[in-house]
């Protein structure tokens, strides 16, 4: 008799056939109805006892939190809320939870914030709440998988250690083996990195984007899936110091093939989610609704979680120039009362969260996506327009999110991008291989970079990032 | 007209319908048969230069390496070795490629050392050998994902940065953003971690398993598959310093489902490749074919690299425990000759890389699993059986791979798995969350780890692990 899971079960007609099942008890009211949930879906199954058949003793041990493994008949369910349920013949203590203690945590069933989650990490994906986005994060992923390897594209392991600090210097993480109290030294003073692990001074990486280049150069269409890093001191809801980066690169495709990329990929990962997930969207989606029951009503979203989701795959994303962008905003109502805390003055301006919210909420109120922005406000090897002053790069813009993507067309010309090194002052030896990749067979090629974390925000409408991974890295905080 | 892919138009029927192609030359034979590559495939296709309609300039830039865009339609082919090939009508050179610059790449047509191939890692996947290699890397590592979601998985992330170090404390990468010239200094001289970026010593993780048990008793079937690292000065062809492993975890599972998962798993990981990557695996077991020659016959493979891979999938690993395996190496001719540099002379011995070849590839000459190992030799968090001496650990060993997982039914019982971590040494405090799991609800559950690389190593019939990673990274090299 193989033990089958819950979300199995809760597809199968009733039958005299016998069952058994292992899980977890949520509840067991009137020593008669045991909820018992097993992390396959959020849903529980009801495991009706006859508690005169049952010793006392056992039955006090099933207690909230502690796993059990049940035996009985499917019968259909004489109860509202499930179509079917377990007649108990049999029931295995696997393993006690001691109310007393289980009291003390996370486990109790009780309402408990989100904060006192987070100091439960291990114990919270237990909770519906953490089940559903980890379920949730599980299909994105996949999602992500399915939809470059359908579309041709092949999956690459970029570093994740790197000798390379081209990009981002200061907000790396040292990566080392040696001693941190005796470092060898230089005869200057400075560390001797030759001595260490990889033979010279090593970090973490920011993104995988230059190496994804050079496969690109080679199989033509490549992503990355992997963890990226930024030792940025930033404690906000939207920022982790580890998170996962997705990065498609493509030979051949221009800027407008980019933003296509960007937009049909995002499409397809929603859409796979509300094919897929429905009982832990539908879960989330009440879960925002009570939580917005206590904002006043001009705060509350006008579309529920599936709605918001739906009108995404349903509509266009608005491509707009950076150009148009800052005549928008320098007409705005709140640019014109000073309601910005950065008055938007002139083109060249870097935009600030509040001008992306107020297009993307108040102006456009849909997804919009920027190009062509300001050479100087961008990094080096973004492709040059011919008007000398912008590059090709594009932000994808979401409501409540930000910038959820960030790309460009990239430098193809030798001579263009070194001279744009050399300007920015990056050594060429430290990226010749990089410069290799416009000397032999170069072309146009695009590529971006979407950080997974805030996709799954997006997705399960949770309000901050460190409730989206299952152990957020932070300022200050790397348990576990 | 929008460009096609090179691997569907192999596919595609003659048609006067005009085309366009973009990719990389690799040769160009007789000013009239240009074979492109846009790595979509290992295969070229042939375009069809009439050179009396070209400018003799705009030929000359079609060199080996250079990018150009083709149009022309696709027309039935003269020649062997394809079924069709393009009549080119005009031909854009994209990106050029000097030959004198050529010539002192590895781009350049001849045949190159792996050795040299590795020192221009950036040029690498433009070869048939890397770009085979990396398309089934892509490919293997779908197919990870797909047969774990196919089979009610969740996929997790667990964290790259740890500030827990219970295990393999020595061989770890330290993380951190202080100035290591200048670390803050505690009172007794030890360096202050509490003003390092996440406020305690942290790591690079060694494994994600102790996290994803926390998820699988939540879960209930939960797997990782990320970076992992090890700072081992082994400059060995099996060992990387960073590399990837896939981690499953599963509630309720024992040893015995331990092993059916595994077996399970890798057999349907190598029939998605053989299904799926038919073209890159011939050019493979050639490849492999060739290299054999120069050895003598008794060295030769019995199996090429498919007839080995189809082995695996339709013979059944030996599961043999690790009593009677130390009882045949005992009886063995290596043992009783002494061959072995580690002669095996009593149960409790270690069984070295040697032992487990003889076992794999002399005695069995089949995939092995060995299980019920001593407790001695094996890590903390294992099922102690009723014996006493043993734990329910398992290694699947391959032949020409060795260990190529390793796992165990992990200790449940909150007592038992306290007295080990304080004869072990392991603080109670430090993995006072690991303990929770076994306090709340605890049930038996079960788990391995896949070196990925190994695995693409045995798919590939390549003979060193720097080859089938795009930047290696071992001691002394982390470039690119």
């Amino acid at each position: 008799m193989q033990s089958k899971e819950i979300i199995s079960l809760l597809q199968s007609e009733p039958s005299m056939h016998p069952i058994t099942v292992s899980g977890w008890v949520r509840a067991f009211r009137s020593n008669r109805f045991i909820a018992l949930n097993d992390g396959s879906t959020i849903k529980n199954i009801q495991c009706v006892v006859d508690f005169e058949k049952f010793e006392e003793d056992l039955l006090k041990k099933v207690t909230v939190g502690s796993a059990i493994q049940v035996e009985g008949t499917l019968v259909e369910s004489q109860g509202q809320g499930q179509a079917i349920e377990i007649q108990v013949s049999k029931i295995d203590i696997l393993g006690e939870a001691d109310p007393e203690e289980v009291k003390l945590t996370i486990l109790s069933p009780k309402r408990h914030t989100l904060e006192k989650l987070r100091e439960q990490a291990h114990l919270r994906v237990r909770t519906n709440t953490f089940g559903a986005v980890m379920r949730l994060r599980s299909k994105l992923s996949f999602a992500v998988h399915e939809y470059f390897q359908k579309n041709g594209f092949y999956y690459m392991h970029t570093p994740i250690v790197t000798g390379s600090d081209a990009e981002g210097a200061g907000e790396m993480f040292r990566v080392s083996a040696l001693d941190p109290k005796n470092p060898p030294l230089n005869e200057d003073g400075t560390i001797d990195y030759s001595q260490d692990f990889f033979g010279k001074e090593s970090n973490l990486t920011v993104s995988g984007q230059l190496e994804a280049e050079t496969y690109a150069m080679g199989l033509g269409k490549v992503y990355t899936f992997g963890p990226t890093f930024r030792a940025e001191n930033s404690n906000t809801s939207r920022h982790l110091a580890e998170f996962w980066m997705i990065e498609p690169e493509v030979a051949f495709n221009d800027l407008a093939d980019n933003m296509d990329l960007a937009e049909d990929f995002i499409k397809y990962v929603i859409k796979y989610a509300l094919d897929n997930c429905q009982d832990d969207l539908e879960f989330l989606e009440n879960r925002l609704l009570q939580e917005e029951k206590s904002k006043p009503q001009t705060e509350r979203s006008e579309m529920s979680l599936r709605e918001k989701l739906s009108f995404v795959i349903d509509n266009n994303f608005m491509r707009v120039s950076y150009t148009e962008a800052i005549e928008i905003l320098k007409r705005s109502k709140p640019n014109k009362k000073k309601k910005f805390k950065y008055l938007i003055e002139e083109w060249g301006a870097d935009l600030q969260s509040e001008h992306e919210r107020f297009l993307v909420e108040k102006h456009f109120k849909c997804p919009v996506i920027l190009f062509d922005y300001p050479a100087k406000i961008k990094a080096f090897y973004m492709r040059l327009n011919e008007d000398g002053n912008t590059v090709r790069a594009m932000d994808v813009l979401f409501p409540g999110i930000g910038e959820i993507v960030g790309g460009s067309q990239r430098e193809e010309r030798y001579d263009v991008l070194k001279q744009k090194m050399e300007d920015m002052g990056i050594p060429e030896e430290e990226l010749s291989w990089y410069l290799d990749l416009r000397k032999f067979g170069t072309c146009v090629h695009s590529g971006f970079g979407l950080g997974f974390e805030r996709l799954v925000l997006f997705v399960t409408g949770m309000g901050n990032i460190r409730d989206v991974i299952p152990y957020p890295r932070t300022p200050g905080n790397a348990e576990f």
